[in-house]
């Protein structure tokens, strides 16, 4: 089936009311799952109802959470996530980092005892969308990542976005795990019977495998960008400790590495980092924009390597996928859709979505991957 | 031959002030460069001098610029490095930034019109050394890097580099090209007669290839981290972009997409970047630094995947080899000793590197090789 954009945010704001969450922090948090659905990154859209519906269940999310400012200054803001969801509380960072930054120049947010906050690149696309460079980071529940040289899970996929506002209709938009692929793809790969490239994953030993199930059920590792020593895996560790240390040292929330970590009774307590410069403190207006502007199109610009498929910019496969989506709907698969309804079901809500199936059964299945191309997050 | 690290300095400083250098800035550019040497990062030590020489009989880099700040708010500094070399520009704009970010909090700095100036992670240390974290970067001379998907080299080796405090001896310190490799590693594969490793290079159709004179010498082409696009190529490749958007269109240096790329009359202009961070504005004293040195060591405490070789993070392998470089030497070999007493006897200055040859033949090798393990820029 295939969702319209406004019908698929209404469904999952009328689930997040169900569960007791406040109307505008059910929409704000509506609007970041829809948007990265919209966007193609569907790990972080509305399938994340079916993770938070079991942690909701658990008691390990709080609804009416009251996000607290700890400490401020005309630069920074730390904020408490009081253990509730981390939609909100993150984009309460971006917004006063945002605002900041446009009084002082530049201002940074850190954000404690939250919890998943969706796609990082929809808070650093605030700031570019506000003429700012973005730069965001989060520490990560789920501990997958051996380090170089390791045998053993200490990090999670620990993304890192980067935003800068260009003088064409869209900012360059970086939003990357740390580690090599995504865990989905490596699933993926296992439910296909394939196997999965060097560098996606290790065994329980350490060494580089080809083997999905390594990963996903004998107790293996996902690695770290580079895949390999040889392929430069510190580098990705490396960006994933950075990440760890703006996310979870600058603001106080639990280590990933900490035997608490998720285990607290009022919450996950990770941590998200923001940061936000105005390019004005060093150019006149609209000429950093247009060297953006300029600097995207070169590379776009670049010899291909195969006639056919373009060279391509952060956020390109991005955009052209919402333009997509928001005239043919978001396709939401069979088996997506039963979970779904289960979870509207448990939180006594209507089903909205199959209401325009007789016209979206007409709509073509998405020619683009996005997730193939850029950003899986 | 082995140079004791007061020697090596002071043979730099020697050269830079016959070539026209002011006393104060040969002093400093020696040590941003023995640093490096100090530290195992061989690739911008003592061996830039090689190029350097080069560049300036070729007029190309002005010893005696003035650099002059363009712009500066409580938060921000803007640097114009005049044509210079950029060791004392990029330091001039690290000690800004350093300094106004122990008053305000967080500051940014960007010095445009400048050109090569050593290991970023000399920069980012200092950040580190005074409490606060540091993140730098700059924009390259050389154009090697094809984007992903591309047959056409667009990019640098565009590094990014990140430091934090620490409550153990020595901070967290990344310093990485974004690029799988350095480019010396494919030399070194060439001139070893080896293959290199899927990821690091692709032939001039922009095709992964294992052989290193498809990159040395048949119009090939360097990999973003990640190597290739199944192993997410992507991400190094939007990891330059955020390199280059930082350095050169946030302080006005010119692109190195732009046909005017280091041919500009003035000097070579390339851009850095440089942040700082005082982790109290979001921490009481010292709590930040507690929780990077407990972050590191349970990093360093993981399973080894094979027993003799430890888990390291970020900085570990340098701190280890300027412990052993400054008890033992710093060593050079046999061809750079020689081009360096050609480089000494054309600016008419002492060769003092052979004055310890007696005590240094002594010492040991090196049983610890830095650029294997991490950092290699």
């Amino acid at each position: 089936m295939v969702a319209p954009f406004e019908l698929h945010r209404q469904q999952i704001e009328l689930i997040l009311i169900a569960w007791g969450m406040p109307q505008a922090h059910a929409e704000r948090t509506a609007e970041v799952l829809s948007w990265a659905d919209l966007h193609g990154v569907e790990s972080h859209g509305i399938s994340m109802l079916v993770e938070y519906d079991m942690r909701f269940r658990d008691g390990r999310l709080k609804m009416d959470a009251d996000f607290k400012v700890m400490r401020e200054s005309p630069v920074s803001v730390l904020i408490d996530g009081d253990g509730g969801m981390g939609h909100v509380a993150y984009a309460m960072a971006a917004e006063a980092a945002i605002s900041k930054a446009k009084s002082a120049g530049i201002a940074v947010a850190a954000v404690r005892n939250s919890s998943h906050f969706g796609a990082v690149g929809y808070f650093t696309n605030l700031a570019a969308r506000a003429g700012l460079i973005g730069m965001g980071a989060t520490s990560a529940a789920g501990i997958r990542v051996a380090p170089t040289g390791g045998a053993e899970a200490k990090l999670g996929t620990d993304p890192w976005s980067f935003a800068a506002p260009s003088m064409d209709d869209n900012p360059f938009l970086l939003d990357m795990a740390t580690t090599t692929v995504a865990y989905g793809k490596i699933r993926n790969k296992m439910n296909e019977g394939l196997p999965m490239p060097v560098g996606w994953g290790s065994d329980n030993a350490g060494r580089a495998s080809t083997e999905p199930l390594d990963v996903t059920r004998r107790g293996g590792f996902m690695s770290p960008l580079g895949g390999t020593p040889e392929g430069s895996s510190y580098k990705g560790y490396g960006l994933s400790m950075m990440v760890n240390i703006l996310s979870s040292c600058l603001s106080g929330a639990t280590l990933i590495t900490d035997p608490m970590h998720t285990k607290k009774p009022q919450g996950f307590d990770i941590g998200h980092f923001y940061l936000a410069i105005d390019p004005r403190l060093f150019r006149d207006d609209g000429a950093f924009e247009s060297d953006v502007a300029t600097f995207c199109n070169a590379l776009r610009a670049t010899k291909r390597v195969e006639s056919e498929v373009p060279v391509m910019v952060a956020g390109d496969p991005q955009w052209a996928m919402a333009e997509q989506r928001m005239r043919e709907g978001i396709p939401i698969g069979k088996g997506l859709r039963a979970k779904l309804i289960q979870v509207a079901e448990a939180a006594k809500v209507e089903w909205l979505l199959d209401k325009n199936e007789s016209t979206s059964s007409e709509t073509k299945p998405p020619q683009f991957d996005a997730s193939s191309t850029a950003a899986t997050y």
